[in-house]
């Protein structure tokens, strides 16, 4: 018999057929009901037993956790809650779980608990719920950007450079741990290592990313990134996924509107493909947050919200005038925020980020035309000298979601720029190279994938929305 | 004017509309027509230009590499080799290209020599034809999988263990590079290091995928794994991808079925969708053969190989069996093969492998019931006690492509296992409770990414397959 997982038998036809199928028992009521789980959907099916056609030892091991093949009849449900069950005939135990010793039984299990259990979280529905959820985001953006025409580009994890200086970074080494090997001037002997020189993980693919757009026109990357830095908080990983387009010919108006239309086309795809986990994790927020004081509650329902931006316009603000809301906001007046908008040029906090998006505009929010000073070498010098055409989408409850830019393809500009800021040329001769050949107007951004994935899930902690989260003092599994 | 790529532009239906494109020049001729690419296809728009219309100037700056704005009336080509072209109105120089200086010029150029431009080499012929088969190749796998009920999941790339024992790893370290804290033992004291723990780069996510796979039923991975291996071959990178799918309930036949499904189903996706692409590589293939004396050139030209192995069955052999071949092949009669094959237990090597797919068989074959003792500690031991259920894909010209297995889901066989191989159970306590807990038959195999693209694209050296290759020696770009 064809093995048929859990999702297709609960949307089939009963007819009192055979049929078959695998799963983990997720409770075991009255000696009789067994809601069983593959891990394929959300729904459990449930099966019937008639504990008098099985031997005790059988009977016994049907237990929350384990492992079950189970043949039967499918028939329309006896019962509620269902539409489908299974008349049990056979029952073989793959394996049992013990209910003193498994960790994963039918109650509330704190988050923190069950990030000390990553290798068994998945099979609760929170995380089995997330991490469907996690798939269908990744494979929504291959789909959008196969349809539009870019290619997917794998930028190299491995690097020999530091140039876009995007944070503190991991060194990459297979030199002796602790003697290694020397110059005649008493530093590392790099040449010795396995590359020949120094080598870190990458923060970004985007600098090899516009080589690939400046032949292939549209790429974009979607791989693992990395950040060396001593960030112990519910947003930070120091291994995460990210999503960076790269596209000849774009100014940062094509820019914007490219992540407004990604945005948007993502979130329609886990609307329409996931509304049974998204459903559950909108049920599961609500709970936590009947826990909380009226004003700590959000506004919107999880499914709400996605749909919310969706369908209404990313607002779209220069960073002039955004300063300008923030220097007569009430916060700001009142000596609310930590860090107080002064002048002109200050660099933005989350609480201002913040500020505009949840309580200023009310919908997702993209800054542009920021001070070039507080912002990286490559971006796109403005006419006025003193802004660049940088850009950053704010999320509602997530704070920056994309940042991107208009890239700096003028070959003189950019060498002044490096020159200004210390960065030697032959560090990135290649990059200049872009410059020097066929050079054109072109534009990318970077998206957090967790970050995404927080704000679908409406979960708190970026440690929840990742198998296996890597932070500070913690690479466990 | 919306921007069209020169892929739409070209199937346009031609009216002596408006248009406007953007790309780079690849050749000029006579003064008057332009081929013009912007990545989005291998195939050029011609812009024909009537020189007395526009100012020396400009001419000048049309050469091999240069980035330009065309304006102008789309019609129906008056010569010879496409359909439509366009009758030039405007011309804007993005960015010249020097042809005194730009090294990609409408001539042959080595792959050894654009190995050092790999900056650059995506803009010539071949290698956007190979990147864009590999950005569709990586899409078909994605939709592969999500199209039968599999859940893509993100392994941790750095990771605390060592336990898969798959090759040499590179090391993951913020300690002070050439002074690392000491412990009092005079080790180094990787408790300060950032992870509180020596970590290295992931070699595979196969353990954490299975304990996916006992949550979430059938998943896969796809994504960047390491070698520290000092070889220097066409077959070997320090950095590559892998596809790694992990699926709960199969057993070694599902998982040779699935195996041979999902490589016919994504070589059929491009033999599909990539038709100019495999045209171009095909007759690049042709070309190179020439130089080569009949006997090494290639029975089947590209697209036909291609489509022989998506038309034929997979040759499903056991190690034994192709022992007994080996044995009484003529190579090892005639002492022809470096490792002769004595007796049952021998590890196969690539010659072995190559002479059962190449000229014993014909086509791709899986060999499975390999020895226990020349397979990795997590496979599942057959009844016989002496051989698990392993599994290699081996493809013409390629070697392995595909290597397997169903996991051991016994916990005092794996445990045995373990302690006879010396691996500390508190390495995989995790791995270890997935058999303590619901355990259940298993299995998956791991796809490296680099060799499909070098069958699919006819390529002989894996650094021309990946953007930017990691190699000994070599971290550029």
């Amino acid at each position: 018999m064809a093995q048929i997982s859990i999702q297709q038998l609960l949307v089939t036809e009963p007819k009192s057929q055979d049929v078959e199928v695998n799963g983990w028992v997720k409770t075991f009521r009255s000696n009789r009901f067994i809601a069983l789980n593959d891990g394929s959907t959300i729904n459990n099916i449930q099966c019937v037993v008639d504990f008098e056609n099985f031997d005790e030892k059988t009977i016994k091991a049907i237990n929350t956790g384990a492992a079950l093949n189970i043949k039967g009849k499918l028939i329309e449900s006896q019962g509620k809650g269902q539409d489908v069950e299974i008349v049990v005939e056979e029952i073989y135990v793959h394996g049992a779980a013990d209910p003193e010793s498994y960790p994963i039984q039918p109650k509330k299990h704190s988050l923190e608990f069950l990030r000390e259990k990553a290798h068994l979280r998945v099979r609760t529905n929170t995380f089995s719920a997330i991490m469907r959820l996690r798939s269908a985001l990744a494979f929504a953006v291959h789909d959008y950007f196969q349809r539009n025409g870019f290619y997917y580009f794998h930028a190299p994890i491995i690097t020999g450079s530091d140039a876009e200086g995007a944070g503190e970074m991991f060194r990459v080494t297979t030199l002796d741990e602790k003697n290694p090997p020397l110059t005649e001037e008493g530093r590392v002997n790099y040449k010795e290592d396995f590359f020949g020189k120094e080598t870190n993980l990458t923060v970004s693919g985007q600098l090899e990313a516009e080589a690939y757009a400046m032949g292939l026109g549209k790429v974009y990357t979607f791989g693992p990134t990395f950040r060396a830095e001593n960030s112990n908080t519910s947003r930070h990983l120091a291994e995460f996924w990210m999503i960076e387009p790269e596209m000849a010919f774009y100014d940062l108006s094509m820019n914007m509107d490219l992540a407004e239309d990604f945005i948007k086309s993502v979130l329609r795809y886990v609307l329409e493909h996931c509304k049974d986990d998204l459903k559950f994790l909108e049920k599961r927020l609500l709970d936590e947050e009947k826990t909380k004081p009226q004003a700590e509650r959000s506004e919107m329902a999880l499914i709400e919200k996605l749909r919310f931006v969706v369908d209404n316009n990313f607002k779209r603000v220069t960073y002039t005038e955004a300063i300008d809301i923030l220097r007569n906001s009430k916060p700001n007046k009142k000596k609310k925020f930590e860090y107080p908008i002064d002048e002109w040029g200050a660099d933005l906090q989350s609480e201002h980020e913040r500020f505009l998006v949840e309580k200023h505009f009310k919908c997702p929010v993209i800054l542009f035309d920021y001070p070039a000073k507080i912002k990286a070498f490559y971006m796109r010098l403005n006419e006025d000298g003193k802004t660049v055409r940088a850009m950053d989408v704010l999320f509602p409850g997530i704070g920056e979601i994309v940042g991107g830019s208009q890239r700096e393809e003028r070959l003189e500009v950019l060498q002044q720029k490096m020159a200004d800021l210390g960065i030697e040329e032959e560090e990135l001769w290649w990059y200049l190279e872009l410059r020097k050949f066929g050079t054109a107007v072109h534009s990318g951004f970077g998206l957090g994938f967790e970050r995404l994935v927080l704000f679908v899930t409406g979960m708190g902690n970026i440690r929840d929305v990742i198998p296996f989260p890597r932070t500070p003092q913690n690479a466990s599994f």
